[in-house]
């Protein structure tokens, strides 16, 4: 018999990742405070737990899918939380990307109650999450991964265990959003210098992509700035969230990350100046703006 | 018949670019104040020129490598230098990575004698110009690029031309440098993090390939970075001369660089603790020590 699934936090992301836990055949039951997404899942298919406490105790496998890591404390060890509805054996999955110190947090509170977790953020966004190719990054004990690997495999492509300890997905995509803010900002500072240099910046882009500087970003954020598509996407004010997580993990873990906090201050002015729904790549916007250019 | 080319600069670039050139069949008339190094090519069927002015007089395309602007300034439009000794129709080819002001300079002089002029940096290091396959970016008349393009195929593989404009061909190749230099500060900073966060840094590597973060720097630098592997490769002091290039150009053109000085600023604090022949992936020993980590 198939794994009864829990899913709590329906949004942009949770809704279509638990739409295709019901089309893989998983028995499903759901709950978020947004009423009218609860009743487009149980309409799909879904069961409506009531509670994060209900939902544990009716499934299995508990994941979760939260905006940041008060949502994910609050959810998991709150008055009425999942931690309340477990029993041993049962695992926790936590995608929602958050503090890595936090994901280590709620493993420890749940191994008091012989609950395993799983830490595993997600990059794909909203795309990836309605085509059901998530890059998944995982931490957490091996046995608990390959029991929950199927699940993954509903939701995602690219499915990496990280490592044992808790958080280890967690650190993992805190490098991804490192590696993305800073690549942007540098595909951003050299293609604003071409353009006021009076170099045709798409002739920049190719040859670029020829070589050492080659990377995604250049080529698809790359031609985002040139065709000023600044549609999200990915917006800035999750990028801030996330490289605040960057920052606050290096805190944590005795790591200076000047640029890392270079980029984090520009995606705050850029959300201080109204620019907080834009994709990511408008980090460019910043770089032009210091130069002189409007959009 | 086949072109005459004059080159200067037998440097660990200028050498084996001029002995592509021989093997390919083109008479070579080479300067270098270095003795041993025109020795060289003169065994290898070259012709000893004796002065940037008499190699001008004796071939049909000048080609200079040379170290920076002075050095370009000087054999270009110095005393004795290629300017005093070209006629009308001649072309002259600069592939030392300069300022792209410097290189409209040059064009500016030559053309008062009717001569044309190509700035055409290269990327790919010893490594490429060995093995005659260097990225080359072309600025300068598309007639020009056209008559010198089967000298470059002699050289290289990636051969782009960016635009008529002289200095084209120098802003794409700071871009490059820009984009290579604050890449590598990017996936320093990730993998640092993951180091001491106590996470394997070669699962990160890997998941992070997969997905946005994915660039040539995460794969080739992040594994040396893994490997501890930093004989260059590209040294720490040229890729800060070469962001002090960009740092000129920003203020030339009016763009605020705000990373790139950064990393110009961290690659001046490796070559002031002794690293400058240091590979440029040992931006990642910077962000070590500042997170207390020793080699």
């Amino acid at each position: 018999m198939a794994e009864r699934i829990g899913f709590i936090g329906l949004g942009i992301m949770g809704k279509p990742m638990s739409l295709h836990l019901l089309k893989t055949g998983y028995p499903v039951v759901v709950h978020d405070l947004n009423r009218p997404a609860v009743d487009e899942l149980v309409a799909a298919g879904a069961t409506d737990g009531g509670s994060p406490r209900a939902v544990a105790e009716q499934t299995d496998i508990v994941i979760t899918m939260l905006p940041d890591s008060p949502e994910v404390r609050q959810v998991i060890l709150g008055p009425d939380g999942v931690i309340e509805g477990v029993r041993a054996g049962q695992a926790v999955v936590d995608m929602s990307t958050i503090s890595p110190i936090t994901s280590r947090e709620v493993a420890q509170a749940l191994a008091v109650k012989s609950v395993t977790a799983l830490d595993a953020p997600v990059s794909g966004g909203q795309k990836g999450a309605v085509e059901a190719t998530l890059s998944i990054m995982v931490g957490g004990p091996s046995a608990t991964f390959e029991r929950v690997l199927p699940v993954f495999q509903a939701m995602g492509k690219n499915i990496v265990h990280i490592g044992e300890e808790p958080g280890s997905g967690q650190v993992t995509k805190t490098c991804n959003q490192i590696v993305v803010g800073i690549t942007i900002m540098a595909v951003a500072e050299a293609l604003t210098l071409a353009r006021k240099a009076g170099v045709d910046v798409a002739k920049v882009r190719q040859a670029l992509l020829g070589g050492f500087a080659q990377s995604r970003i250049l080529d698809l954020h790359g031609q985002r700035i040139i065709d000023r598509n600044f549609a999200p996407g990915f917006r800035i004010k999750l990028h801030q969230k996330d490289l605040g997580i960057a920052m606050a993990s290096g805190k944590a873990y005795g790591v200076p990350l000047l640029t890392t906090g270079l980029v984090h201050e520009v995606l705050g002015s850029l959300v201080a100046q109204g620019h907080q729904d834009l994709d990511h790549s408008g980090i460019a916007r910043f770089v032009e703006s210091l130069a002189g250019l409007e959009d």
